[in-house]
């Protein structure tokens, strides 16, 4: 425990279909090198937290199937800090267990809760926000979250109204969270200057989670709170796997942050992205004079002949070439191999899942 | 030996380049299930000539590199019946050696002479004329060779022109053979009605073919005639490994066809390719309503979506969703993927090429 009682949560539990056929049912978008780096996402983001806490106070939250691979990929990790949820019931249960158990360890314990699937390319001021922010709710009975100054009006991200005027220190009162809205509604919040991205990344003390989740979200914390006494030891895990299912799946955002009347924001320009899709993926990356996006461990055999806007994604040591191709996504991973037109990406995951219930389950 | 006499030479030394990235530097065309069948060319090659002499009377040549591959896909073939070439010198020094070696065997040998990498749909008609011409050239000393009628102007073959008079049991003399015209002569060829393709598949008696070779390609000829009494013995490879390579590089075409008068050809309609795209690949596959060619142990799990007149052949269980192309051909082979216009599949050639030199012989 360091001094000034700083966590980390980061939330590895998703299932990232979006990026099939590079995101597996057994190893998801946060297991993959899906920027070529030689690392993973959340080995990416498990680095990027190091200059916050040590690293035995960073926790990893999974879903039970997935323990397995973030030991793999993250073996400094203790046991105890993998938690594994014996069933998927969103990030309400998933933080409550979370802060429940940190609470126990460190009833001072103030916490960054993180998504594993992001990527974040200013890494100084991003840490220089989460120590703030730190610092903050460690004084401050506030639930803090950093909100991203959107670029464009995006529909599918959740957003944070904010209130301009109340300032202290580069943080703001939060007005309202508003999920997914409309193309009209996103333009008119982008032109506003008072809305932010919810990048899902909340900052808050241990204390004032769960007294919010107490409050607002009860028929979660009612069911775990009875793990008080149980957690780090052997009886956790007969605990979790007979009660944690039994809770409601409910969203975090849903649960508390829509409704209690603390919620705080920081601004960031952190260089976020939630590398949401192919076409997202693409935008992300450095390109090559003809805006094709390479992700491979060995990008010079990616070989594009008069080819454009495409994001290609090709395995160790496969050489590709792709001659008159535009905006298309050429992904070949493992047993699947997928040419799909990029503005046509949505329907990939639909694609992908009715080929697996008639091909097997191995191709999802 | 059958009373017959007869026997078959298949030659296997290709590298077929031109199926990239299927075919591979060690791997050629003839070593592949280009067809999905389960079974390579050269398998079915032998295979098809199963009716027209005894299995121990065919043999294969092939390159030295190559005669493991041979022996592992036909286990059936004696070490006798593989034929290795130390260097590449092109066709009359390969058929010369066949030759003297048949003859030492059987000098009253009348053998086939046929490439391992062409498909011949009507097999019951190329046997029928196989075993007609054999029956031939046992009665008469002649060099006979299957000719093709041609269906469209293809600059690639060399052409027949046989003497549509001159006809005895549906064989004709030839006058003159013809290396690959330009488009002009070949529309020419097409319309004349005298002009067959030369499909490269040759009947003859042992000692007509040697008489030829030693009148035309002496230079041929008297380098591996010096190996009568050691065809068959252990000092076979010592002296193939001094001798063979000193060979002139010559085409059996140009070293006897182009010369002897004694050529005849019988026309035969076998429904023959030689498969020599995958352009011509794809004319003969049987194909989707959408015209396209699917190539794969596993066909099921080609799923082109909109897409339309491609060539696609992947490894058993790949899964390869493809939506949008044209005219593509798609090939997922070991660790090259291609994409490419099939259109402008003659520069493929060079461009695997071009990237063999630049990442290593692995990807040729």
């Amino acid at each position: 425990m360091n001094k000034d009682h700083n966590y980390v949560v980061i939330m590895a539990g998703g299932i990232g279909s979006r990026f099939w056929p590079s995101s597996r049912r057994d190893r998801p978008k946060q297991f993959l090198d899906i920027l070529g780096l030689g690392k993973s996402l959340l080995q990416l983001t498990f680095e990027r937290f190091l200059p916050v806490c040590p690293a035995e106070n960073i926790f990893v939250i999974t879903n039970a199937k997935y323990a397995g691979l973030v030991k793999e990929q993250l073996p400094q990790l203790s046991a105890q800090q993998i938690l594994a949820e014996p069933s998927r019931n969103d990030t309400a249960p998933c933080l409550a267990y979370a802060a429940l158990k940190l609470r126990a360890l460190d009833p001072q314990a103030n916490f960054v809760v993180a998504p594993s699937d992001h990527i974040i390319l200013k890494e100084a001021v991003f840490t220089q926000h989460i120590q703030a922010g730190l610092d903050y709710v460690r004084q401050n009975p506030v639930l803090l979250t950093l909100g991203i100054q959107p670029n464009h009006p995006n529909t599918g991200y959740g957003y944070i109204h904010f209130d301009t005027d109340a300032t202290h220190e580069g943080i703001y009162e939060v007005h309202q969270f508003t999920e997914k809205p409309n193309t009209e509604r996103a333009q008119a919040f982008l032109e506003s200057g008072d809305y932010l991205w919810n990048a899902g990344i909340f900052i808050w003390n241990v204390n004032t989670v769960l007294e919010a989740l107490q409050h607002h979200a009860p028929e979660v914390y009612e069911i775990l709170q009875q793990g008080d006494g149980k957690w780090g030891t052997a009886a956790e895990p007969g605990f979790l796997a007979t009660h944690y299912p039994t809770t409601p799946c409910i969203s975090i955002d849903y649960a508390i942050m829509e409704k209690a009347n603390n919620i705080y924001t920081m601004p960031a320009d952190i260089g976020w992205s939630d590398l949401g899709t192919w076409g997202s993926l693409h935008e992300q990356f450095d390109k090559d004079p003809q805006d094709n996006a390479i992700s491979s461990p060995t990008p010079q055999l990616i070989q594009p002949i008069e080819t454009q806007n495409c994001m290609i994604r090709a395995e160790q040591n496969k050489l590709v070439v792709v001659k008159g191709l535009d905006n298309y996504i050429i992904v070949d991973e493992g047993n699947v191999l997928l040419i799909y037109p990029k503005q046509e990406e949505q329907d990939i995951k639909q694609v992908s899942k009715k080929l697996a219930a008639q091909f097997g389950e191995d191709y999802l």
